[in-house]
């Protein structure tokens, strides 16, 4: 069972108990917050049987025969780690990374949202496996990345594209905002895909920023500093990690994503898809010839004028 | 009396308690750490008295012929903050400011090891008086800003130039150390500064950078982060506070600064009365021509080469 | 015939002569300098007839089944130009795009030295056609993609790589050397190429810049002026044109490239069909994800360390 | 006499004649242009005599006045020269400078148009010359500097402050709009501004950029191209000359400046009185702590929305 009890833990209440905390005890302080706790859980690989009656057969022969184009050129790619997958990009990249070959491995903190996907991918032929993680504790990432190459092998690539926002200007920001924006997770996520794949002195670690990563607009505080923070790291791994092998890589999303709300003739966004492919193409380059940075925006956008 | 009682706690086991620890309590978890309790002292604006022998009376003449020129022209310019007064920077800037005539606030976490440069201040004639705060404890900041407002009246300039660096590859690099890198004080300092400067549409905030605000350097990681989210504050900050009154820039030290321990044939230093006055220039800019980042390095070093 | 008579002519002289001159005639000056006359020579496609004996029979079998597997796979791609064509990147393009199904349309200044080239595309049975032009020439540039045009279509893609440094210290740099690193040619074969693209709406300029175009280095004045001129080039081109359908990009080869001098044990190089790859895949960029800027080095290399 | 005859010919014939030709004679071809002929005119310092009635007696008087705390201060500061003397900044700049003292040398293509402001500024009890010079001619600099070093000195502060902008789509922007916006003017003077400091190693040359120095907006291309060329410039300069003694340095304008023209009520717009106060900052920095790049822009404006 991989349900997290705190999911049913009212809100207001837990917006209250996440706050930090300071307790004087004479010339020490104590510093404290609650957290929900998130254990990694697996949600291992598994082929669905269509016999079995989990998914209607119709929908079934629809999936395959789309699908089936793309398995004949599938290659053995590896593991490739998705953490943060969101409704939009996160989903588009796993199947993307799939149907090319990849054993796609998805990690958000709440591994039950993500069955619908893994059920998908494994329709269509490839792999997928799903693992509840909290991207910002340590001892979460470590345990994520410790089970990854236990169940899987060292993965290939590594993806991390969590984003939060919460807008507001300066003198309104409080620090559990602040802080939020700080952007541990790629930090933590960065370095333990490093630690897996420096012995082999192989793989891709591909960070996802945005507009924020370059300026600092009104009222972005929260998403800016945590960006800003997350381009030096892109700049600092790719400095140290690329002359042993890993190719480490920032793109930055000048866009809007579309995703299943998206109104159809809201042309002015990314398809998902398109933006894997760019994900894709970095992992694919030689080592002779790396991008450590690219933007990506539709044709009919403004430039630098997004979150 | 403003010694702080931890100054004595035993190092090494400090250095435990001030690590993050996690304790599970089913659905939740307790995120905690011990820090050093730091309240706000003050240490207010004195002249001394030298019949008081607190002071040798050569000394005492010499110090005030030296600064005999600068008081002639002093004039009445306002309580300037500066927050983290180092050996270098810090002193200097603190004595510029004061030779113009600026009230000088100076806030440190140990405000005692303050005393000599307030005494020095005073001694040539100058105003300055000195806080123990923690500038990454939100009280704390709070508190300070409180306090120098009741003191002293609201600020006009405010300086943070607070910097720490614990060099190490990403691989190797605690969350603890990350974090120390993120440079919280920036926005707790500016945030309150703002706040006080609002009502009067009326103050400078400069907030001191370095090479790492610009470029993400091999080995830097914990310094990079932080100055990189430093940077995309002073830009959110200059596009938030500019249309209200206030002055926000961002001055990039991309130099090594002399202090006591310089060598004197050492040349290839800034000296931090220059760049001192750098930050009374960008104080003095009238609002029709601000400048919102300005780099300083000396003549005879290589360019976007320091930390 | 497409030999260019001026070939012969003697060095020096031909130096003098291309220095600007000024006559001063009364209230007005005649500015003026020799240039050599490069008219647009044309070297239409031609599939070679190995039984005419123009090539090897062993060759031929080597060259054909080295390129059996990617033939297979030719698409229709379009009309490809590439202006500028050194022996190591515009080498590598011609035959990547070519392998991928592009009729090549190679322009250098001398179309003879194209001949081996378009043999060797042309055996391994892709398309390729060399046209001289002189890409500082606005009738030049404009001759060639009328002629382009009128051939083979109009073009799909367009790369401009054309890239030439004379190092000194600014005080010692001549104003001829100055203007040959402005690269007009960069302009009037964006203008063209965007003429010809911008009826259908559809189409892709490819701008080669440097690390000069990102930094302006101790004794890259000639570089760097022209390459950051390149830069603002490839914005402002970005912001005009990509609305209207035509992708333009700038591709940062920060970076040495590999020929056929590089000796076999000096790693730190980029290899051209990698970097090659990265153009054919910017190109491949379906609208609504187009990237604007990419950076590319070898693993190996420190980061904006090149001309 | 300082009359250009040029300035008296029909604009439609000269703009015909000032294009750029091209003669084909045989294996090489004449490249050619007209150019007005500007000799380098004198208009030496002068204090004008209020008896010899050329300037009203209570004119003098309020100017006087006006000026005589300024004076007091003013100290022997050397020569500042001003290449491109607007009505904006460039006539604020002249003041200031002549007002703290220097011995300001103004050249402009028409020296003529020069002699009210040559002539306000000796009323306030300051030096100023007037010159004819034409910046992007190389003999027309050249005997400007040689001038200027003959007649009153080397100077100290050399400014480069020429802007001229054609607004236009790329596919419509002409070669000799193009070539306009290269700034070889920068890079002449700059050049012989630096051959005169260096026997003295002392000296500062800034070079004045805007907005389109750092993007290349829509519609900008003419403008955009010259001032990435000019940072280009200044990058390259800083590096060769700091270590020399030479202070180079580039301010960005990112903002309207105000002239006669600019209605009372609109207030975005900077002062040039306190952009040229930023001029004088930079050349006063002791060379321990020089900067090289300041942005200037109003409170109340946006960040980088300007040409």
């Amino acid at each position: 069972m991989h349900r997290n009890v705190s999911d049913s833990f009212p809100r207001t209440i837990w917006s209250m108990m996440k706050t930090w905390r300071k307790l004087t005890l004479g010339p020490l302080s104590l510093v404290y917050k609650f957290e929900r706790s998130v254990s990694v859980t697996r949600n291992k690989t598994r082929r669905l049987n269509p016999e079995s009656g989990e998914i209607d057969a119709h929908a079934l022969e629809a999936i395959k025969s789309e699908s089936a184009q793309g398995s004949s050129l599938r290659r053995e790619r590896g593991v490739a780690v998705i953490v943060g997958v969101g409704p939009g990009f996160g989903h588009a990249l796993a199947h993307r990374l799939a149907d090319d070959g990849f054993e796609v491995v998805l990690a958000s903190r709440n591994a039950v949202r993500l069955d619908a996907l893994v059920k998908e991918i494994t329709l269509r032929g490839g792999k997928a496996a799903a693992y509840g993680c909290d991207a910002t504790m340590e001892t979460s990432v470590k345990a994520l990345f410790s089970l990854v190459t236990a169940d899987h092998g060292v993965p290939r690539l590594v993806v991390y594209s969590i984003q939060s926002f919460g807008p507001g200007a300066v003198v309104d920001v409080e620090v559990a905002a602040f802080e939020d924006g700080l952007k541990l997770g790629s930090f933590l996520v960065a370095r333990s895909a490093a630690r897996e794949m420096l012995p082999r002195s192989e793989g891709t670690i591909v960070l996802v920023g945005s507009t924020s990563s370059m300026i600092g607009r009104s009222g972005h505080l929260n998403l800016a500093v945590g960006k800003f923070g997350q381009r030096a790291l892109a700049q600092v791994l790719a400095r140290e990690l690329w002359p042993r092998g890993i190719h480490v890589a920032h793109v930055v999303i000048d866009a809007d994503i579309t995703d299943d709300q998206t109104p159809i003739d809201d042309l002015a966004h990314s398809d998902p898809a398109h933006i894997a492919q760019v994900v894709l193409n970095l992992h694919e380059q030689p080592r002779s010839a790396w991008t450590s940075e690219a933007d990506v925006r539709p044709w009919n956008e403004r430039f630098w004028e997004h979150c």
